[in-house]
């Protein structure tokens, strides 16, 4: 089983640093391990962020451990040069369509929301967001009117073999949690919420035993501030679950522990935590790698088939937070390397 | 000066009841109104959401109130004849392209929010969304791809023009308030942004006293939950304005209090509430009539250039929260009519 590590930008090689001794402490039988270049490290290495052998080692492995991209020194380019397009590329070059990202208070960590204690403790979701289509992929540019002004569009749609393959991974993962499933769109407005409404009504015929319901999404954006705990599985696209999840996951409090998975028809994924390169606190020592470790856990279940392995890096990553372990986001002063330490004792 | 009342659905003829009580208390010489059918109960009527007769009266007024549309008898007719045809019909008709929302903490009420109370009482801004463009009103429809799948589609676009509108609206709301204007985009991965994101910044040599931020609209979903109290005033597309604007008034926690209006070139307005028509109490009288008393008081200002009178209102209402009367959705007892009552007493 061949392991792509794709460190990245900013505090990505200090997060996958940690994550690779965890993995390395399992003694997993068969691992191996390449890593590449991504983002604006990949840019200034080789002048551009998905570089044609990252891509090849990504397409050949069975799973990709991803730190983070984002670079200020890339803002002022092009937008195909820029380090987002490594994380754009790789989700569309490898048909990485389905993004899942669990928010979950965990309980020592519960007073870290900016929530109120009891809304925020009642958080146990996973956004199931579709990563292939929408108005991330659709034809784009800058052209003129008829009366000469500069015009930016973008074509948003789905079609009904994109909606239907996710919404099977969100009724799949209803009924593998609490059986409820909450479909996102703005039907009112758009057509291309209209095509998933009806799909996703289409696909429920197979799912007799979730219990689905529809919600635009601008009242789901106020749901998950005043009642998040009603929500088991949200299903929603590309745009909307960009927006949603990183809400849903702030709500939860600790952004630095927060992982995320991002399949494909064959169980391919790539693996990261849901915060970013953090530019400002790279190179000190400073970053959580808790949640890259937990995405290594994620790893473990759905790409490589091992749940007790993964379940052991779960436990672990709890015990070292009932243990006390805390880096600066969370409060406390350990090191990034403390906080690896702290893992690796607890498991 | 002719006002235009729009009751609509649900709630909708209730709330529009004390908002008027309020305006005839003030006795404000040469106001006359006119009512008019709009949404699910123009169409019960006559047909249609937004009939001849409604939009002739609102492109005569110098200001519509607005109650609430929406109503769930309405659910399965196609979209054009959908209750909410009739806010965009208006919105696109009468170029009423500038949503003004403010956010507000009222004392009284810090408590309802669901976030922490240091969170919610920091709260104060403004949020002004584009109501003319975006994907809400690209062409759009249902089609075939090539291989035969169903497939929806909608164009997001704006054009300079478009955004220069609305920036100059947000960057002068700054100026008249704290000084600080976060423009939110996904500039890093759409078009339309990228030329929203250009033209602010050309629109911003204008308004060297304001100081511009920009945001993707993601991490503004994250920021209105960690730190509300950052934003004066945010600026952005019909969509994510959608979102982003029913996001930061539950952050606020009484939806009920919530006043908006919706602006065109000539100062004329809409005005309602930005609760919906919550068919599930209507004619109860437990509806808080507050949130559109409130939209009374923004049409004095805005459109009938009336600030005392506005003054006036928003006194009352909250020397009315003051002296404790509060409706079902804040915790109490009183009655859609009592509250109106209170409001009376206190101007
Ligand atoms: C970096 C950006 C292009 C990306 C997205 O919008 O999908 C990110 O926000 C995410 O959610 O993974
Ligand atoms: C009813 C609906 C079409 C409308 C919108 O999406 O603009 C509403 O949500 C709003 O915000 O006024």
């Amino acid at each position: 089983m061949l392991i792509a590590l794709f460190p990245g930008d900013g505090i990505g090689p200090e997060i996958v640093a940690q994550a690779k001794r965890v993995l390395d402490a399992l003694a997993i039988p068969g691992i191996t391990y390449e890593e590449g270049l991504v983002g604006g490290a990949a840019y200034k290495a080789v002048g551009h962020p998905l570089p044609p052998e990252t891509l090849e080692l990504a397409k050949r492995a069975d799973a990709i451990l991803f730190g983070a991209v984002g670079d200020p020194d890339c803002d002022s380019l092009e937008r195909h040069l820029r380090p987002e397009q490594a994380i754009l590329g790789l989700r569309k070059e490898l048909g990485l369509f389905s993004n899942l990202r669990p928010a979950k208070v965990f309980p020592e960590l519960a007073d870290a929301s900016a929530l109120k204690q009891e809304v925020a403790s009642a958080i146990d979701l996973l956004i199931v967001r579709e990563t292939n289509g929408d108005v991330y992929f659709g034809e784009k540019g800058m052209r003129k009117t008829p009366e000469g002004l500069r015009e930016g569009y973008d074509i948003m749609s789905y079609n009904e073999e994109q909606v239907r393959k996710i919404a099977h991974q969100g009724f799949q993962a209803a009924r593998a949690r609490r059986g409820k499933l909450c479909s996102v769109d703005k039907a009112n407005v758009l057509e291309t919420s209209q095509l998933w409404r009806d799909v996703v009504i289409e696909v429920s015929a197979d799912y007799p035993d979730v219990a689905l319901s529809h919600m635009y999404v601008d009242n789901a954006a106020m749901q998950l501030v005043r009642n998040p705990g009603q929500f088991d599985v949200i299903v929603t696209g590309n745009m909307f679950g960009d927006i949603l999840s990183d809400q849903a996951s702030m709500c939860v409090g600790s952004i630095g522990m927060l992982a995320s998975a991002t399949l494909n028809d064959s169980n391919q994924g790539l693996y990261e935590p849901i915060h970013g390169s953090a530019p400002d606190i790279a190179g000190q020592g400073k970053a959580n790698p808790l949640a890259t470790v937990l995405s290594a856990g994620m790893m473990l279940r759905y790409s490589l088939n091992l749940p007790e392995q993964a379940d052991r890096i779960e436990a672990a990553v709890a015990k070292a937070l009932a243990d006390g372990a805390r880096s600066f986001d969370l409060g406390g002063t350990m090191s990034t390397v403390e906080m690896g330490d702290a893992v690796l004792a607890a498991l």
